[in-house]
C-alpha cells in the first residue's frame, strides 16, 4: 500500500472490533510501547481514568508491578527490543499480560496475544493498535466509531487549514511547538513525532498549564523566538484555559495557531487532532521534497544496536 | 538574599530534616505541583519505586484518587492556583493529604502541613521542597546528605565544563536540548526549565530510548539542526545505553555534550545533575546580560488569570 493510502486507511482501521479478555482482579495497568506503537498507550491514557495507568517507554518496569497488574505490551513489528524486555520483566513479576502486535516474538509471549493486520509502518497502523484498547474498555461503541469515521473522512477531503500550517512551517523553516490543553497530550505527542518521522523536522510538545510556569519566560525573550511556530491543541471551551491561552499569547507576543478540534466527545476530538498531524506532516514532507515514508535512520539504529 | 546566594544555598537546604507522618494504609500516591515547586515531585518519581506514583501538573486529579491515596500538594508560595484546586479535589475524594509550602493558603488545607523557610524564588528553594519527601521515605540518610553537600560544594567551586557549555550556547545562540537517560528525566526537566526561567532561552527535554524512535529522524535532516545543542544527562555506565548514545550521535552527525554526572548512587547523581542546571543557566543569563532572577512575565500572567 502506498504511504498516503496507509494514512487514509486510519479511519477504516479504527472500525475493527478486536477485543481481549480482561482479567477480573487487576488493580493497576502498565502499557509499554515505543514510538509509533507507544502512541496507542498514550491516547488510551488521555481517555481512560478508571484505574491507575502507567505508560512505560523503556526496557525496565516499575518495581510495583505484580499479579494485580494488567501489563499490555504494544509493538507493531512484535520485535521492539525495549518492549520485549519490559514484557519479559512483567511476566517474571507475575503480571497478567496482553500483547498487541502484527506478529513477531511478542505475539508468542503474553497470556493473551492480539494480532492485527501487518504490512504497514507502525505510525500508520495506529487505528489497529489503539482499537483493541478502546473496544475492550468500552471507550467507544459502534455508533461512536461511525462518527469518528465520518469526521476523519471529512478531514481527508478538506484540509485547507492544515495545508496552510504545513506551508508556513516549511517556507519559513519554522520549528513546530505543540502547546497541548489538558486531555490532549497524546495528540501533541503525535504531532511532534509525525513532524519528526514524516517531515524530518524537529518539533516539541509542551503542556498547558505547566508551560506558563517556565517556557513562557523563554517564549518572551529567547533568541530564535521568531523561528518557533506554536500551535495550540485541545478543547478551548474551558474558560480558564481560554484565558490562559490569550494571556500567554499577549504576554509573549506570539500569535498562536489554534487547531479547530472537531468532535462531540474526547475520543472523537483526540482522533481528529491525531489525524490532523498525519496530514500536516505528510504535506510538510512533500513540500520539503522528502519521502515521508523513509525512516532509514531508525532502521539503521536498530541494526547497530543488535550488533 | 541575592539570587546567586539563593542558588548556592541549595546544598544547605538539602540537609534539613523535615519529615511528615505517613498514613499506614495508603496504596498509591499523587504529587501535585507546578513549575519550580513541581520539580520536587519529579525528582522523587525518579528515585522512588515502591508504590504507584502519579505526578500531577494540572487543576484536575485522576478519578481513581480515594481514601487509599496519599496526596501531596507542593507549592512554595502556597497559593498556586492549579495545586490548590487539585488538593481541594483530593480532599473531596477522601484522600489522605499533605502539603509542602512556605505558608499561604495550602498550609491550612491538608491534614498534615509541612512549612519550610520562605523568602526565596520557588526554583531556588528546591532543597527545602524535596527534602521532606526524601527524608520521610528514607531515600537518603544523614551520611548521604553529607556526601551530597560535598558534591554540590565541589561543583560550586569548580564548574569549568558548565561555563564552557553556557558560553557555547550563548555565543552561537543555540537551543539546548536535553537527552535524558532512564532515571534522569527530572534532571533533564530541571535543565530545560532553568534555561527558560534564568536564561530566558527556549530549551527542550527528550528521553532515551524513546527519542530513537522519532526525534532521531529529525536530528538528521531538520532545518535549523545546527542551532540545536544536545546534551546527554544520565548514567552512561549501562552498556546498551552507551551503544545507543554513540549510534545516535554517529547517525545524526551530532557531537553530543555528555554531562559528567558525579555521585555514588541515584540520589547523589540526580542532585548533582540538577545543581549543574542551576549554574549553567545562571551563567548563560549573565552572558546574555539578563537578570536571572527576573520572572516578571510569569508574575504578570498570574495576575491576569485572577482578574
Amino acid at each position: 500500500m502506498e504511504f498516503y493510502e496507509q494514512i487514509l486507511s486510519l479511519k477504516e482501521q479504527f472500525k475493527t472490533s478486536d477485543k481481549f479478555q480482561l482479567p477480573g482482579n487487576f488493580k493497576n495497568m502498565v502499557i509499554s510501547g515505543m514510538g509509533g506503537s507507544g502512541i496507542a498507550g498514550k491516547i488510551f491514557q488521555d481517555l481512560y481514568n478508571e484505574k491507575l495507568l502507567f505508560v512505560n517507554e523503556s526496557y525496565d518496569i516499575p518495581r510495583w508491578v505484580d499479579q494485580y497488574t494488567l501489563f499490555i505490551g504494544i509493538s507493531y513489528s512484535g520485535n521492539t527490543e525495549e518492549t520485549l524486555a519490559a514484557l519479559e520483566a512483567a511476566i517474571k513479576a507475575g503480571a497478567q499480560t496482553v500483547s498487541i502486535s502484527s506478529g513477531g516474538k511478542i505475539s508468542r509471549m503474553a497470556s493473551t496475544n492480539v494480532v492485527v493486520p501487518g504490512g504497514l509502518q507502525p505510525r500508520s497502523a495506529l487505528g489497529y493498535l489503539v482499537s483493541p484498547l478502546l473496544n475492550t474498555f468500552n471507550i467507544i461503541n459502534s455508533a461512536g466509531k461511525e462518527r469518528v469515521y465520518e469526521l476523519l473522512d471529512e478531514l481527508d477531503k478538506e484540509h485547507k487549514f492544515l495545508d496552510l500550517v504545513a506551508s508556513e512551517i516549511v517556507e519559513d523553516e519554522k520549528i513546530p511547538v505543540l502547546l497541548t490543553l489538558p486531555g490532549f497530550r497524546s495528540a501533541g505527542f503525535r504531532w511532534k513525532t509525525q513532524f519528526n518521522e514524516n517531515a524530518k523536522i524537529l518539533s516539541f510538545s509542551l503542556n498547558f498549564p505547566e508551560l506558563d510556569h517556565n517556557d513562557i519566560m523563554a517564549f518572551e525573550r529567547s533568541y530564535l523566538r521568531e523561528r518557533f511556530y506554536p500551535i495550540v491543541i485541545g478543547d478551548t471551551t474551558n474558560s480558564q484555559m481560554e484565558k490562559r491561552i490569550s494571556a500567554t499569547s499577549n504576554l509573549t507576543g506570539y500569535k498562536f495557531k489554534l487547531l479547530p478540534v472537531k468532535g462531540k466527545n474526547p475520543v472523537e476530538k483526540i482522533m481528529y487532532a491525531i489525524h490532523c498531524a498525519d496530514y500536516v506532516s505528510y504535506h510538510a514532507s512533500i513540500l520539503r521534497g522528502l519521502d515521508p515514508e523513509d525512516v532509514s535512520v531508525i532502521e539503521k539504529l536498530k541494526s547497530e544496536l543488535v550488533k
